[in-house]
């Protein structure tokens, strides 16, 4: 047994790991707490959301980079499903492949060295080492074009506009993606900069096209994502996969629920799955401890970053959870959220 | 003099960088053109921005980061008045800290180790190294929530609406900053994730008060950006400062042109300054040649990435093609862009 | 079941990733293979490393960055163990965080944003997230000043100074680091910059105080490296755990070994787990692919960068061949070197 | 003119930068010194540097980086010639490349993207987007074989062997290069890890062969690079091109001088010109921070880290310091430095 220093500064020792034969991603990880560097990291944020589902955390999801492509999307639903995390915010593109692949399309593992001009030519999109065809964005494209003409002129926050292309692709009997489950858990997905990605796209087409389509509310985003933070009394979470809009929106929600008479004092817990370093001065890169300035991250929060891609901390992170915390996930039970949710 | 060897790969010597007691940065850039990685990448964006110019492109300016605090903002409205650029998108924290500015608020030098937990007790908010004072941001926020509400319940695109915040400001008798340039030379700013900023907040917070705010129809920048690009034959050149919603939002349009019935078969230059590398797979730090697999970028594009912060790279380049190009960017005829203004 | 396109570019689609509540780090793997990013390249890292296993390759094992104090040890001490690598270029630095280990000093769990000058006053230095005390590295120095002394003048090679550095540990009963099971398995460790160091600290110290210390010739480390490199018939594989001198002088022993008059072709297989990327243009975050251009690495080389901390990765790929590769592991003869081992 | 706060937080606002038609590099780099993020620190690193050149420190400079065929040998020659610096220490790479510029080979400007199968037929030898041909690099292999050759048996440590090959290529007639400008100026040169490099190889070669070499005695090194600290009277400066060998043997050399009986405070000027962040917790990103809790850097030290490729940010640091202080280079006193240089 190793003896331990009584020094205040030298409390914990680092374990060297070993190497253990049958260990499952839990256990493994676990032992990686007691390292260091992101490797310690990442058993911290396991932890801290085990910590917010613990503590009845309302729990952000803040969803950016090319996750779906790279094969994170049941992976999501899971979390939708079982409830553990209770307000997505994403990026267009995300749900765009998302409504890909639950149509029916797939994405492909490709090369990153591939020569782009011949992919070009044979119509191939690729996405780093993913390669997907054209003609299959192009179906998707129709698809979204289709269901918002169906939609005529409402006026619809980007939740609601989610909510029932939710519904549109569970009545034809898809259930395992992002917004099919997100629709059946009824758990809000924001999507702040929808008009930035193929989603976008296929509705400027249908209007180009002389369709009438829905009239997105921005700014009723915004106003409603305050709220959720402000009901959540103090006790929110957020879990960013890389930075982008889904980062820095869940943040604002912070700040502007004081302003519309609501105090809210930061999030309590905090995850950024991220490779964005600080120094760049980006908020994408921005630490826990810049958002404590601004009173977006609580003084006293659990919070971490871990420096890493998150096609690897994110499913490590979430096996973790599911093997070690099988029954607080199975007793959870989701904070209330005054929601209206809109009918076809 | 140094020999070449005729072997096609071994033509131009890396010429070692000596040190010149009066060079200006013009020079300096260009003799770093002969040298290699991201020095050699800065001169040779320089030389790409330089052709663009000479070569009538459409030039299109995507600004990420967090660059008015950092600095950069009468940069950017050089760039504007002196017609470097021709359409900007834009984060909405880049025009928020502009107005900030030109309404006459300031950004502060400050540290990024400073004590966080103090800074909010002190009401000081962090962008990395630069302190701004909370209650300013308050006045900024009142101005734009007013300014909002003076517009009553119109349907706007986003450019309109930031035209007539150009005016708005303009009109209080500031020139320097972004909105203003830009309202004065009648270059269009697209914010496609507008909600998401200060500048959402204010507008939300407003709506919260019962005021009535215009609609922002964020799918109309779609349809017109697409326009922009498909009108602009077949030349344009493209600028990204950073990645984010702006580098996406003008790749897309490149891809929805030929859905909209006018062919595109890429942007023909392509400049992007930033510090992502490619590996982690998103939008932000992809190649242009990967950009070629989508039609984003045409095949024979000229193109550069220079893995450099923008608060380096921008002014380097901008004081190069001012010192080495005065004389073309004075004679420069912008393109004519078929764009209706909106008046008060 | 998905269908496949018989397009030669899209053959294998993205498996979105289950989570399964009881399955091991070996099946996480296998499973991340099927998805993109840094998390498929890392299930390749074990793909190809079980590979090398099989194919009798003559495997190179490259240590930089902390790992050590970062809690590596006990996993490297199991690769040498159970002969997952055949030959170790390591910094100094590891080498003698091994020893301090092993002696019975501790690294401790510190944090990054400690006040460094409070630590500097408590005589705690820091790596990072780990702390140490200044007088256990003292006493390492003693030691390891003590062993040098006890040597004389004797020519050696670093290999064989550490061989007996691992020797002279493992007489004090302990047996469970690096240098110890180097010693115990005969597996040679290379330190090319062992005067960069705190052995080379403790050698100039003992220097000074006027002790006889043996004199580390540095350039027959060069050549013994080449021969086994050309001895290993063509039928080598490198892993690098961050780059450094580890990386190029592995790198170099394939250029070497043709001018010493042995033809070599380039490593046959090569991994590197690493974080620089490629466009700073130095040797750490060089390509496998720029390594081909200069005969390094075979033209069909088996090859993938991951792009991660190597806290995280080495202890999943480690734990992956442990789980799903046990016979391999434990039926594996490792290759014959022809290299003389010193006696005290 | 701008109003100030006397807030303490809030002194210095940021200016934004303003273009200048006609400003050298000096004047830009000055300005930039009112912006933030790593502009702000490129203007404090000339700051830093040109403090150190009036305060009379003894300035160390660290080397890494694959800076010779990326053009930088040049540059590094002047900083010699006009004692900018009084110290180096670099890896081999960087001098082997010297050596290949200084008897006549060139590098040339290639591309990252090249097919290296194809190079590698042809006999290039790529370095990010440097070219190189084989047969040249041979010729300078030979040549420093022959060099060592020439030498026989002698013991000499790596600054000792550096002088007289810098020597032996002044002999050959050229000046311009760093190993040329070393001797002519007796700056010492050392280079840890010279046995991982080309200059390494070659020795090695000429062993083979049957030739006597010198034994080069790294850990002599140490020492005289902890007397040249000590020597210094606490009054040192450091200038870090990138990490490695290079950084962390400067770093050393202020914590073996205690070890030695000479006191020493840490480094009282610290700059690096790094892209490495510190989250991976290795040597070459740490910061000057950690470094304090070591007493590698004093605790008072002025400090800075410029995050940029050093392509970029070492041209414009060097280029403003030649202008805006051409008479503190002019005047400047070099420190005396107890140091014995062979003879052939």
């Amino acid at each position: 047994m190793k003896k331990k220093r009584d020094d205040a500064f030298l409390r914990n020792p680092v374990e060297s790991l070993r190497i253990d034969g049958c260990s499952d991603v839990g256990d493994l990880l676990k032992r990686m707490g007691q390292t260091a560097f992101q490797g310690k990291n990442l058993a911290l944020a396991a932890d801290i959301w085990a910590d917010m589902l613990t503590n009845g955390a309302t729990i952000f999801f803040g969803l950016a980079g090319a996750m779906v492509p790279a094969g994170m999307r049941r992976l999501v639903a899971y979390l939708l499903q079982n409830r553990l995390v209770d307000c997505v915010v994403s990026t267009g593109a995300n749900l765009f492949h998302d409504c890909h692949e639950t149509i029916g399309e797939l994405h492909y593992q490709g090369h990153h060295t591939a020569d782009d001009v011949v992919l070009r030519e044979k119509g191939i999109d690729r996405i780093y080492d993913v390669f997907a065809h054209d003609w299959a964005f192009l179906k998707v494209d129709k698809f979204i074009a289709d269901f918002g003409t169906s939609l005529g002129s409402r006026r619809l926050n980007t939740r609601e506009f989610l909510y029932l292309l939710g519904k549109r692709l569970t009545e034809k009997g898809k259930t395992t993606g992002i917004l099919t489950s997100a629709y059946e858990a009824k758990v809000p997905i924001y999507c702040p900069a929808i008009s930035d990605s193929s989603i976008g796209i296929a509705l400027a087409v249908a209007s180009c096209n002389g369709k009438v389509i829905p009239q997105l509310d921005v700014i009723a985003d915004v106003v409603e994502s305050a709220h959720l933070v402000a009901d959540a009394a103090d006790c929110t979470g957020v879990i960013y996969v890389a930075g982008g809009t889904p980062k820095n929106f869940i943040q604002q929600a912070e700040v502007t629920a004081p302003l519309i008479g609501r105090p809210a004092e930061g999030h309590s817990y905090a995850i950024q799955l991220s490779v964005d370093p600080p120094h760049w001065g980006g908020l994408s890169g921005c630490t826990f401890e810049e958002a404590q300035s601004w009173g977006k991250v609580a003084k006293k929060a659990r919070k971490v970053t871990v420096y890493c891609d998150a096609t690897i901390s994110l499913p490590l992170v979430v096996h973790a959870l599911a093997q070690r915390h099988s029954d607080l996930i199975a007793s959870r039970k989701p904070p209330k959220m005054k929601l209206k949710w809109p009918k076809q």
